[in-house]
């Protein structure tokens, strides 16, 4: 049995997310169908981590076992011709056995987009978080420095979900305006669930100039409370899994 | 009864274009039922032009006469709750009598992205022609050139529309190229019906080292067979109409 790794984008806007799931259209989903028309075997894939709905990605992994006569590297063009066209794989590379996209994932970098105009932008509607008031955006360059390196990211994760630590290392925060739209790019070892989407929505508030939130606090105190809004699912994209590999893109 | 203007912006990727038909969606009427709900007076808007099915705009005009009682500026934000989230008014203004949308029009300036990445790309689905191929820019800017001017474009035209004349005025065609999209923006006098897809369709062919399609002779003799396939709907946007008016954008 090879152990097969395919790089993945993919648009979520007409997905519940990545993970297959009773009675509602899964990007997972669709690829093992791909692999069982490919393999005509019932095949397993295990991504590098969940996105939720309308959440897209720009390059996400995900391995699968076959023995597949199929030659590795025509996996990703076969694959394709059986895939909607809101899913492609960009690559397929044989990796070593033990490898597992979700535990052998090092580092992660998501991207969010925010569109910051008075009027609502049909074309950036599946793409972006539309803000309409004036954003100051060296507060947000500003505050965002807080959250870089290791911190206790309870305040910033939806209560619920049951991980042994909710520690994590950011270990950048890139923030860039062009035209209308601010895009926020976080590379950490690893995000809680919802993490990226409190940040962006804490750091969007602050940007108004809200005194309702604080970061300082959310870090030390753990609360949720002081903590922004969860911003929409449609601004964010998860970008890229790096591992102890070398991954073509 | 006062004229009024609306800027429009619209994805066009759910419609079948946007003049209104019976049995089919279009942007024109659900603008027209926005303008029904909020003045609750049946009215025919004229748009700039028409534009085909998946066809985008980012700047299309069209106007309607009024006697409702809402300032002409409230328009806009008055239609836009009554619209759904792929079409929005820019901005509503008061125009002559005698201006309309159409007739009026003195520059158009479409924009067209091509997108040139060996494997299809999910997020520009709606929003580019993928060409799979190495695409010469070069030799497509060296084309393109030939292009400006007043020429006869019959031969850049999809038969069967009646218009008096095929002669129109290209001031300008920019070509840019970021990252994997070639940008292409068109600004003349006016364009014949598919004039910019079938324009692309031929540079994207030369760019291909295709021998078989010629603009010079195209333009010469006024051929199809001399100029490219149409390239798809989807790439193109209508910009910008411009009036002999200050239209704020």
């Amino acid at each position: 049995m090879r152990n097969i790794l395919i790089l993945i984008e993919y648009d979520g806007t007409n997905y519940n997310g990545w993970q297959r799931q009773p009675n509602a259209a899964s990007v997972q989903e669709e690829i093992e169908k791909a692999i069982y028309k490919v393999t005509k075997k019932q095949t397993d894939i295990y991504g590098s981590g969940r996105t939720d709905a309308k959440v897209h990605a720009l390059g996400q992994v995900a391995n699968f076992h076959t023995d597949s006569a199929i030659p590795t590297e025509k996996f990703a063009v076969a694959l394709n011709t059986n895939l909607p066209d809101d899913i492609v794989i960009l690559n397929s590379i044989e990796v070593p056995e033990e490898f597992h996209s979700r535990y052998s994932a090092k580092v992660k970098t998501y991207r969010y987009r925010v569109l910051n105009t008075p009027v609502r932008r049909p074309i950036e509607r599946n793409y972006a978080y539309h803000v309409r008031e004036d954003l100051d955006l060296d507060i947000i360059k500003t505050m965002a420095k807080l959250l870089i390196g290791e911190h206790d990211f309870k305040a910033f994760s939806s209560s619920g979900s049951s991980v042994k630590t909710t520690i994590r290392t950011i270990y950048d925060i890139k923030i860039t305006k062009e035209n209308d739209i601010i895009e926020f790019e976080f590379t950490g070892n690893g995000f809680l669930y919802n993490m990226v989407r409190i940040i962006v929505g804490t750091l969007i508030e602050l940007g108004k100039k809200s005194t309702r939130y604080d970061i300082q606090r959310a870090l030390m105190t753990g609360d949720r409370g002081f903590a922004g809004p969860t911003a929409p699912p449609q601004g964010l994209f998860l970008k890229k899994v790096s591992y102890n590999l070398d991954i073509k893109s």
